[in-house]
């Protein structure tokens, strides 16, 4: 019932026009996968109400769905490919590489694929950084492992020209760029220079966001993964409080923009009694504040148990405006500084506490993929192949409504997705902790 | 863009007319969730084509959502409600236990809830099996548990009347039904000789389908628990037959009638070569069989993983029609038929193999949830209780495209779930085992 | 070899004269267990030289083991026994507890069992700690939790008289004290403070160190537990070492005066370059220091992880001398510091590194038990509860040479168990890292 | 106190005089390890009586510690060593294979090393199985997954002619022999007949025993993880046998000869209440036995769990005494016997039970080594090389009293390590798990 007017039309390279060498059916009941029309679409916006009839869909605002096409645009054997793998680590990176390279060797015989070691950085060549050759025996088995095996750094997505130099000199045909907000940014603006200088080069992104923010991206991989381990970590900080006099366990995880991975762990496991959120402000001080809240429960039950997302309570603390090289804005450690005001309020009351203050973000970003996000790394890599492919460019895969998706990436980094504070989701928070719902004064 | 005609209303006890005790808001933007609207909303069937405009959708096939309403049918103080778990187990069936029981208590004020001990056996007053009472505290752990509290045991469902007038002689007004097709079957005629008998009480289903295979569910809770263990027995199949001469790795997994845990499997792990399900018939002889692929596979590799769904090549075997106390058709195994047939077969032909068998059943019935089944139970449990304490009847809690529904019993008993073989997601197994993709002569 | 004179006689509160409840044999050959004999001793001192007869030895320096003897000095209904846990948490704990309180019932027919809340504290009445009633039912199933359901806190131990004070209060006959090096000392002096009292209550310890740091104590509880979670974590620090440009994974671990569990966590992966132990020091700068050494990995490989215990490289800090509630030396924080370091060292010289810092110290002590410490925590309770049953006091259950023995508090307490530089365990790990033996200049 | 004369004297291939390439030191407080003397033993009986003066020790009783030598005997540059591994799949495996190579390459220089397929088949011309070489970088990560690279199979190990013949073709100098009981048989008649002809080859042996069940080895590698993997499968067995009425839960876990792993497994977890071993003989049948115990169990609490080692009760069924390639004894199914008899008991009877059976041996034995057994296995691997360059043969190492010793295989081989019904082991199982001491009539 959202007003926005989307627009999902996919750029293409040009009409695919060689047959695909994947065998499908074009009709049902031979028990043999159709390939995927061109016509078909998925419905976005799915809310409506039971009282008006529902308004006729613009097709621009229908999805694209993913999947091998009867037609495709590249002749495998002539194509080289090239995978980067940008940001910060994130469960599910080598599944998804995997499935990549295996989809482009098995599937459509690509034979040249090249792995770019640390991000952008590695197409600079002022780095000096050496390419990995990748063919189905190098990554049989690194989706066992967590990490990348191409390695990753941030930053560098806004060298576009320099960039798009690389790709013309190295004769890339398809890049896939596996990262967030920040490289899915140069991946369109590399998209754009391309076409500006009219180069048949594929551009498809695989959205990586262990925060879930990136828009139109239902289900960003590695996120349940992700959750597993920090609801292992709250564990821990529970037992810590509730064995110690006045026990607080203070878990920061990640989540700048967004309180995804906290509010999902919240919901996972019933041990905590509040969630701090950069969607939903809150105050320290005052009647109604954190402080207050927390001094109470301790009173009643002897122990708590909160969760931070790192980018909650921003306002609270005396930021420095600087940038990380992907041009993030750089935070203050909210849990750090919670950790600080807790151990000064209670010391200046007089009220012994404990608090064990638990930050498991790296243990979270190197775990290998649980077997869920592995199976949905592999479907998304084999589906951005399928797209690259067919010409298809300017755009990411996702899982929109159940299904696979084309998405432009201009409409995914348009804006962040964050947890909506009037949200099922939210509100299913809230009764689970049991906290206020708003700790504002 | 299926042509079936769905049903999607929902039946009520009557018109909700006590305020919730849940303090939500009826206004956007300040911070606090809203009720659910009555209007509401979710478009069931996404798929549609670019090219025509999307037809008028009839009101009655559109899904209401799950969630708090503004008004209540039922004055917690005064409900006493039931749960009983049915079937086989499935992780997470304490968590559904726990967080009925939570929501209720918390958020509604019943006090009187009392578990029904193995299935519906346990209302029949022939088995004299004790109730068990159940509040915050006694729930409060056993989400960590695999199994249920309650115990289960099949069948027993069809004995309509007793269940009914055991309702009727405990004074129960709302009945919260965990189990499958065959309990919700029971479930359905509860709730038709209730209101037949004219008795305003409620009957609210919990799916659990660790097979996946209920009609209208598109995530059973449980099963992506049951994946992972799953996952954990062909990883060791696959090490046992990589490291013998001619090594077999024979897994089964459940799956009467649909091959979900199985094809799940086969897609997050990479070491499957054959996935056999029920949707999809193969034949074992001649030479596009199953025997002469392991064969030549054999020849090439050295080794093998099949993994077989229970229910698979039921056509093969020398079946017993007999059904089980659920009324559930009775299976031969179809794992010990495979092993007896390929040793007798590789024995032969004097070809030397090392087949081990796993059938890891009960070790993944019997496992906790996941985190993130965990928080799926949660909100399963929740919404359930929503929808009960509104009135509303003959129904089950969802989750169709993302969002949490309400769905008809009678519907989603009407038809089994079942893989399409030509959909994305056996298209996708097929291309990730590199097995013919129809073993038939 | 060592030429140190043990006396591992042990002190009792009275000849036993009741016979054991236990129903055992004393004859070999009837399939049944027999007692232990109070003359069957196991020899400490195992290392010799072939070249001399070995020496006679004294029958004070061989152990007494551990065990249900013939005659009990308690009758088991009449006796009200406490069991408390101090100090840091350690997995296992509720292991103990419930292994204790079990043995207690079953075996003894012991009725009465206290558990004393948050460690020594809560004898203090000025605390105003309510107790805890301990029956089989209560601690069923507290072995699946981390921590300890009796709380722990540090200190008080050294409170000797009104320790004692409250024992004779409360009427404790047996008092099993679960800690560390401080609650032993205060163990000890309880057990002295008894004597000169004339009190017939006896004194068990059970040893807690997750550092694996008391003498005489071969395997401390938790132990393992406490290397898988902390290998665990340098998995992690490894992925993130290896994936970024001169990634260095920088962990910290338990281990104030002693460097097993980093000893033992760089033995269980093949990950560590670096491992930093009280034990053995080493210099930062120079060209034999860790800076250097550093360096010059990171340009031959990229990439470094370093595990330090939280004692090492104690001298380099800036320390303050004060002491802990338990009396243990306070600490800078070496993990802090050396990050602090490197990153100042890479920083000056204008090398890019990227430090990730992992201290999954409370994640450690708060897991629980695997199954094969919960294994050796059930065997350690139970014999605890046949030492002390059988009057036995100031006195330590422990392994010793693969047997459970008893060791005299006194002596465990006099002196740390270290890792010795020039041992087996510290020379395969030198081989393990190929870090240099020793970095000072 | 045993009354046994052992011979632990190690035939050597003769003198070693070449210094050691690992630079150690001689004398004690420099920080560096010393070499281990070849003067140093270890005492092997270490339970002696208080009232007499302890024997003087026979040098031949005593053990010799493994370890670096200060002269070795092989140029490590000029060696060529083999590596095989035989019989069934143990946790820990490739931990030991890596460990050879790694310490073989760094510490000794020596650059070739083959691994041998498939057990001792894979010397035996007539199969035509191709060597595997193997280096650091082959191995490198080798240790992460279950099984072994080199695959295994049983048998071959008596033809030990023709074992020795392709030893003297391939040049081999060392020869490290990973298996158990037949394994080492094996090893013990190739080293005699190295003798025989006079060959400078030693030969090491690596004592692999899932069941422990070999002499001398107080612990096998693989055997803690072996464990951890049976609780698991008793804890899926405990859910199911609770939550159903009269539900029995039965595991069947390795052990032909010896029950260790199911005592252990009972022992660490708390559900087991009938525990069968080879050792200790037992009736299903009359007022003593299993069928009548079990029944009373189900009666007083309606559920239970049994767990039997595959070698228990094998005079309960008629047993075809045919041997498998390895020469072992074949067994008929207990478990599958067990199951049939538990449910003709209770059908006769017409009392309803629900058993479930579940057999995890593939699980366990595919299993990759947990960090405890890692560390064990790196430690073994590295001994053995150590003891192999010394010229030591026809020898184990093994860990005895806590240290790694060398043990003469034909004393390992000469009788099974098995659970003394007297034991303080099989008591505390009897005191765990409540059920009766002896279940004969």
């Amino acid at each position: 019932m959202s007003n926005t007017k989307h627009d999902f039309r996919i750029e293409t390279l040009g009409t695919p026009s060689i047959p695909s060498p994947i065998k499908l059916s074009e009709r049902l009941d031979d028990y043999i996968a159709n390939y995927v029309s061109e016509d078909h679409r998925i419905i976005y916006d799915i809310e409506t109400s039971a009282a008006k009839r529902p308004k006729a869909l613009d097709p621009k605002e229908l999805l694209e769905p993913a999947g091998p096409r009867k037609q495709v645009y590249f002749d495998g054997p002539k194509v080289k490919a090239a995978i980067v793998t940008c940001g910060g680590l994130c469960p599910g990176l080598n599944d998804v590489i995997r499935s990549i390279v295996m989809s482009l060797w098995y599937h459509y015989g690509v034979r040249r694929i090249t792995g770019i070691r640390y991000g952008y950085r590695g197409f600079i060549p002022e780095f000096r950084i050496p390419d990995m050759e990748l063919t189905p025996e190098t990554v049989a088995e690194i989706h066992q492992k967590g990490g990348t095996i191409l390695g990753s750094s941030r930053g560098h997505g806004e060298r576009t020209e320099e960039l798009v130099d690389s790709l013309e000199r190295m004769n890339i045909n398809l890049l896939f760029a596996v990262g967030g907000d920040g490289t899915q940014r140069g991946a369109y603006n590399i998209t754009k220079e391309l076409r500006r200088r009219g180069l048949k080069i594929g551009v498809v992104g695989i959205p990586k966001t262990i925060d879930n923010d990136l828009s139109f991206i239902e289900k960003s991989f590695g996120f349940e993964t992700a959750v597993s381990v920090a609801v292992n970590a709250v564990a821990g900080a529970h037992v810590e409080a509730h064995d110690a006099i006045n026990g607080i366990g203070l878990v920061k995880v990640m989540g700048r923009e967004s309180g995804f991975i906290a509010a999902h762990t919240a919901l996972a496991i019933n041990d905590v009694n509040f969630v701090l959120i950069p969607e939903v402000p809150f105050d320290l001080d005052g009647d109604n504040g954190l402080l207050a809240h927390l001094e109470r429960r301790l009173e009643r039950r002897g122990h708590a148990v909160i969760l931070v997302a790192e980018g909650a309570g921003a306002s609270l603390m005396p930021t420095s405006e600087t940038t990380d090289s992907s041009g993030n804005r750089k935070f203050g450690d909210i849990g750090l500084y919670l950790q600080r005001r807790l151990n000064e309020h209670f010391g200046q009351k007089g009220i012994e506490t404990n608090l064990k203050y638990i930050d498991p973000s790296y243990l979270i970003r190197s775990a290998p993929a649980n077997p869920n996000d592995s199976l949905y790394c592999a479907r998304l890599g084999g589906n951005a192949v399928h797209a690259a492919m067919c010409g298809k460019t300017g755009m990411l895969v996702s899982q929109v409504n159940g299904h696979f998706v084309h998405v432009p990436i201009a409409m995914a980094v348009a804006q962040r997705n964050r947890i909506n504070p009037e949200s099922a989701l939210w509100r299913d928070v809230i009764d689970a902790t049991g906290q206020p719902s708003l700790m504002k004064n």
